[in-house]
């Protein structure tokens, strides 16, 4: 989805296919995934010792590239010693350092990835790409007096000694507690953050061939798990409300047996589902005989109040994810899941195959931090920086993204925004980025439906003023974009 | 391989099989064992509200149990709500209550498992079953200092943000560097602990039908994971002398993609490859085109000097696992994986999906632990400490185990000891249990192998007097047992 395939094929002496995919949204530059594309080509045996490599200037014309960009190629490949230049004859094919490659065929041997990069922010530029906390709002000072208090406890020694796959037992009941919903039927397990509460519920769910209906757009980290997993994708599409239920009815009548969905402030949408919807959701799964897992990371981040019920309150069946990330320390790999005993079982036992059990002292740090009354503090900090946040988002996009449609959320950290009709937002992020503003493309988001033209904007990690001054910049590319419309439909590579 | 399975089975009125699996090695009561295989049958649907139990004389009877275990766990199903008893008849399904099950088939919809439990120690008993450092040496006041440092150090901010998959950079340069053995074609992924190494590994090496090499006996958690994987087990004996070569062998001609061992002090024979095996083994996988994953997380537990060297400083196609959890402090999830770039780049996704990165601070704690002398100074104490109770295990052993056959190593935490002819360390481990001693008996740890007359001594985690009385008590039960071998040689379950 994220990559171009280029359309032609070189034909080295041995007439050997060269189709590099290059991701032009990628952080990596082109050069580099060149050079790593011909790299596995010799480490595979694709490419012999001996072997001639097309000049520079007729591959770059080939893949529609800038001739500089082989060049620079080539010379990586040749500073780790795979090809060698030779005045006047071209480049060839050294073969792979004995060392190097240690006789065995990496790109053979490994399993092959099914995830896409998102890159990473250039310095000095306004960055919208990554939906997280500002660290300038970490309560540090409280922290540090967290982990004092629990340094110097009683309890550090068997917090370094090994611990339960189910979690420490004080920070489970407590979370089981704070929950709220939680069922005398429930219980609840440690995971490090809630990824990896979604990697243990998908292996066990997911055999190859599960058909798991997702949001669309929808968090790649999820989507690439359940893909992973061998898992048959259904897109449900999102609007401003949620999930679309008639689109989930459809998914489960084609036999969707687990639906995974975050009613508040989805990322990427910041959707928050009405109690109505809700409703019919549980409702629908339970006819269905599906699994619902509710990814409840964000409920807290609610900026106006009024949230809607969470779908564990309507129904003890569904599995609620939680995590403190989204509201204090994203670093810390802290989340869990609460759910049906015998779900709760199995998930332990994986758990244990996948790393024994959660950091201890972590969870311990954590568990001060929360029963201190500090998580509460810091969370009342958090959810007026995000309305003073929200509120900037609010007028900028109103003032400069006049020709976009979007709705601004009422909590979390995203907001989706729909370019004017013939604007591709990958296309377009290359501008941004020159222009100072970074985003994520609404492609990296899809499971199903192309969102060419949508983009996320996280502005939670931001300054009010950046916000402001990041939106004015990207109304203005959109505007200098929208009179060049012709170029920037379509992918900037030349394709031949 | 761990559990007994009656050879009866119980009908009910509507012929249902009540055929439970009991672990007689677990610590988790049978009565409870039988108490969940019930409600698993009535969750699942395979017992059906209005079903009447048989009554608990005569299922006491059939599967060989006192009749107090069956009524203790119908008491467990009625607290639960699921049967009712009524006087005269008998107890009668009443189904799962509706708040309980969520209308969701939880035995049909999770993924089954694979894994095998190995119960937990019950106090007051000298528990040579746990393979990990006592943490009365744990240097808490250290490793406090260390934590003082990092959470007043300008990177506490940056540290409980998200961070990079690859892990903490400042801790994979110094470990990269500290291995002694990682090329420059080499990188280092950060991992959950070396339970978490394995798992990213057969991630990225193991699709289902994958002939894997491991020793026999193994480590279960290395074993559970490649089963889970739906790799084919290829089990290689072990002698005190490591892997057997020529078993080795074979499994390469059949087919083994990957060889997985532990070459220093093995878990659980405590085995020590020597120097020339060590240099068959990376010849012969290299030569077969096979993956070697080298386990190192007991050398640096040498108590004697003259370690081998390193299968990765043979060949850098090795890949090498890391982890200080042996040396320091398990608890703190935190170990690394050595490889090729390739190897590293594919692992590092997969770490990506599985929880985006390693807990920040923990790896700051002990980069700190570390890089200030701490953990030197540490090991050294940890290798005089290992070094009296190896001393400790050996004249214990030497006067009480006449009997056994054993060899005691030269470093690591674990002594592998086959019982004389007859006896069965499973049967056996009861016995031992009332009389104040506990180990892990050998079938945990068999691949392929029986292995019922051996058991594992973890010696590491008990203080030299404690593993002079446990040796004592072990060898009087033995000297027992060989009196009662008839009964013994068997599970003391009846078997009708």
């Amino acid at each position: 989805m994220a990559f171009q395939q280029s359309n032609l094929a070189w034909y080295t002496d041995r007439e050997m296919d060269i189709r590099p995919e290059l991701d032009l949204n990628s952080e990596t530059p082109l050069y580099r995934q060149l050079g790593g594309y011909l790299q596995r080509l010799i480490e595979s045996g694709d490419l012999l010792p001996g072997d001639r490599l097309p000049p520079t200037r007729e591959l770059a014309g080939q893949l529609g590239l800038n001739r500089t960009t082989v060049s620079a190629a080539y010379e990586l490949l040749e500073a780790g010693g795979l090809i060698k230049g030779s005045v006047g004859r071209g480049s060839f094919v050294c073969g792979v350092p004995e060392r190097e490659a240690g006789g065995l065929n990496w790109s053979r041997t490994l399993t092959s990835s099914q995830t896409t990069s998102t890159g990473s922010v250039r310095p000095g530029v306004i960055d919208f790409s990554a939906s997280r906390p500002s660290e300038k709002l970490f309560p540090v000072d409280e922290f540090r007096a967290c982990c004092d208090e629990v340094l110097h406890s009683d309890r550090l020694r068997s917090l370094l000694q090994l611990g339960s796959p189910g979690g420490y037992e004080p920070l489970r009941n407590y979370l089981l507690q704070r929950s709220g919903v939680a069922c005398p039927t429930d219980d609840i397990l440690i995971t490090n953050g809630c990824q990896q509460a979604v990697d243990l519920l998908r292996r066990a769910l997911v055999r190859p061939g599960t058909k798991v209906a997702i949001e669309d757009p929808v968090y790649p980290g999820l989507r690439n798990l359940f893909v992973e997993a061998g898992a048959e994708l259904i897109g449900i599409p999102v609007t401003h409300e949620g999930m679309d239920l008639y689109s989930l009815r459809q998914a489960l009548e084609a036999g969707a047996k687990v639906v995974v969905l975050t009613p508040s402030f989805q990322n990427p949408t910041g959707a928050l589902m009405l109690p109505a919807a809700r409703k019919m959701i549980v409702g629908m799964a339970r006819g269905a005989g599906a699994v619902v897992i509710e990814n409840d990371i964000y409920s807290e981040l609610s900026y106006f109040g009024g949230d809607a019920p969470r779908l564990k309150s309507l129904d003890p069946s569904v599995i609620l994810l939680g995590s403190f990330s989204k509201i204090a320390f994203p670093g810390m790999r802290c989340g869990w899941i609460i759910a049906p005993k015998p779900v709760i079982a199995r998930v332990t036992e994986l758990k244990q195959l996948a790393d024994l059990h959660t950091d201890q002292l972590s969870q311990a740090f954590l568990l001060r931090f929360a029963e201190s009354g500090r998580l509460e503090t810091h969370q009342a900090k958090m959810i007026a920086a995000g309305k003073e946040r929200l509120r900037a988002v609010e007028q900028a996009s109103g003032k400069y993204l006049t020709d976009c449609r979007f709705t601004v959320p009422n909590g979390g950290m995203n907001l989706w925004i729909n370019l004017p009709e013939g604007l591709d937002s990958g296309a377009l992020r290359g501008l941004a980025q020159q222009a100072g503003v970074d985003y994520l493309p609404g492609r990296y988001f899809s499971v199903s439906r192309p969102l060419d033209s949508g983009l996320r904007l996280s502005f939670a990690g931001l300054e009010p003023a950046e916000i402001r001054r990041g939106i004015e910049i990207l109304g203005a590319v959109i505007q200098e974009a929208k009179g060049t419309r012709e170029d920037l439909s379509r992918p900037t590579l030349a394709m031949v």
